[in-house]
């Protein structure tokens, strides 16, 4: 006789990085941006009328499809819109990946892959990325029933090019590919011309990263109409709900601030080269990093015992006890000063 | 060989409620509350840092969730919050049925059960309410691996005494049972004071009917710590993403501006019984609603011509067409004035 208990869904929990509430922590764990979403958000704020809550929301949120539409120079039913990446993402997974093969995806990734596919039964294949942490394209020449990876990669900033991608969609015009581009406005190029010619491509972005939005939850995808539609179809047929009230404008002033949000992007890509060199010389050797973070080991000093000493200290990194990256850490880019503050108490540490 | 196109999902989409953008409509069609969340609310907006959007939530919502537990004399881990009563009930499929039997739920009810079991591949059986619209608690003595309805339930608005919970309870000692309330507040009296003797009760509440708060997506499940702390590690085993930060301002806002909701509630309450008689009076026939709607027939007029012709003359009901309901409407209680208006012109029609 089963009892209720017997009847709950066995899981590992996923441990999302550290959210602790020390004061003056400097917080480079999670990979947020450290400026603010900017004074078109904070108008948007001021300027809501609190009284539009009491009704559902615009369901297919179009005011903001429209302008993430026309900043990409894409028409709006290339827009799929979820309630962060992380969902779509897991919707991406259970529309478009149906086939027999395994998916592909590299073996150092984020590490949700794996746990939508074990979520909807799909079967995937990790192909380890080689020593210098770099995807190796031949890896996805193999019939599979969709290719998922970031580009940059997480957690290790890695950058391919658009050529390396339309190799692999010239290889995969029967799988949907799906480029991850959490990060990518740190420096790399967006495979978003790319879709002119791929009809299999799908690429999603979010708001967290560059666009300094963590706080609320907000994700794109972009892709040809009928990958877009498809994605809506099956969202609408066991999720009605749309992107709230609040995040559909925030969203919105957002994208009309984009100068000083790619702004923040310039600084923040120069601090990341700044404390590349400055980690170098101290002898840290690291993937080159085209993302908010840096991932960095250090020869002769453990990272763990690093990432808790720089703790004690009041700066909280992020530590992977996993194999092949267990020596490294992955560290955000925050301001010039928090990093400057940084290399200190690691200079001190060393 | 497959294409990208054959690997994806296949569906058949939900249809919501409309949510047209036509100028000075009544709408009536999807229980949206006819009153202003409140000006505690409207203050928690404007007291907003929009600078704080760019970390990550706090992803414990521990100030929401201590206000809500305390409001129904609940200790903190009783309580589960979501985005949205719709995320959490499909959590609550994937979490608590995973028995070998079928789970058990009404025949008309809400329309998103069925699409869950078939989502997370949960077997479920039907059971017919009577003809007067009522769940027979004898249907839910047999073997089951989990039981749901909503109370009222929806779309017909039939309340259900703690009496008859209790005894669907004691008759199911080894099945999660869960009462979804999203409509409880009009009337209805929570299934809340049963938890301390059941330990397999999970009652599931929203922010958008109630509490004028359909614009954010905020739903809470209500349940012993046991119950609560698995729902959470399912959901953080694939799914990482926490109450966003206005969400979560806005939620606790609410639930400290109680008095001046149920206030609103009462006028809902009054307005309903009013409209319930005028009905009558023009030849309606209907189960007694405790809910923000009525579900209503008239003998001698057909339901879809009835929706067509309060649509054209603005005024838009929620029509199923459905076995079993397909001569009835369901009318959300809006203000009395609304309700006047809509009065006068179904006189009109008939």
């Amino acid at each position: 006789m089963m009892t209720w208990q017997d009847k709950l869904r066995q899981v590992d929990p996923y441990e999302a990085g550290e959210q602790p509430q020390i004061k003056d922590l400097i917080k480079l764990n999670t990979n947020e941006n450290p400026y603010d979403p900017g004074i078109k958000v904070k108008e948007a704020i001021q300027c809501f009328q609190s009284s539009e809550l009491a009704l559902y929301p615009n369901p297919d949120a179009d005011e903001l499809k429209h302008v993430i539409a026309k900043y990409h120079g894409l028409n709006d039913n290339q827009v799929f819109l979820g309630n962060g990446s992380d969902e779509v993402l897991a919707l991406t997974f259970l529309t478009c990946f149906n086939g027999q093969e395994p998916i592909l995806f590299p073996d150092i990734s984020y590490s949700f892959y794996p746990v939508y596919c074990h979520l909807y039964h799909i079967p995937f294949q990790k192909q380890p990325l080689n020593e210098l942490f770099e995807i190796v394209k031949e890896d996805y020449y193999q019939p599979n029933s969709g290719i998922i990876f970031p580009n940059p990669n997480a957690p290790t900033g890695c950058l391919v090019s658009l050529e390396f991608i339309e190799d692999i969609l010239k290889h995969n015009s029967n799988s949907v590919v799906v480029i991850d581009e959490a990060y990518i406005d740190f420096g790399g190029q967006s495979a978003v011309p790319l879709l002119k010619k791929y009809p299999q491509l799908l690429i999603i972005q979010t708001f967290s990263k560059f666009r300094s939005l963590a706080g609320i939850r907000l994700g794109v995808a972009l892709g040809n109409p009928e990958l877009i539609s498809k994605l809506y179809d099956v969202k609408n047929s066991f999720n009605s709900y749309p992107i709230d009230r609040l995040a559909q404008v925030i969203g919105k002033a957002s994208m009309e601030d984009s100068e000083y949000i790619q702004n923040n992007a310039q600084k923040i890509i120069k601090t990341r080269e700044w404390l590349k060199k400055e980690l170098k010389d101290l002898g840290f050797v690291m993937p080159d990093s085209y993302a908010n973070f840096v991932f960095v080991k250090h020869p002769e000093y453990d990272a763990e015992t690093l990432f808790h000493e720089l703790r004690a200290r009041g700066i909280l990194v992020r530590y992977f006890n996993k194999e092949r990256i267990n020596q490294y850490l992955r560290i955000t880019i925050g301001t010039q000063e928090q990093m400057q503050k940084l290399i200190e108490e690691i200079k001190f540490i060393l």
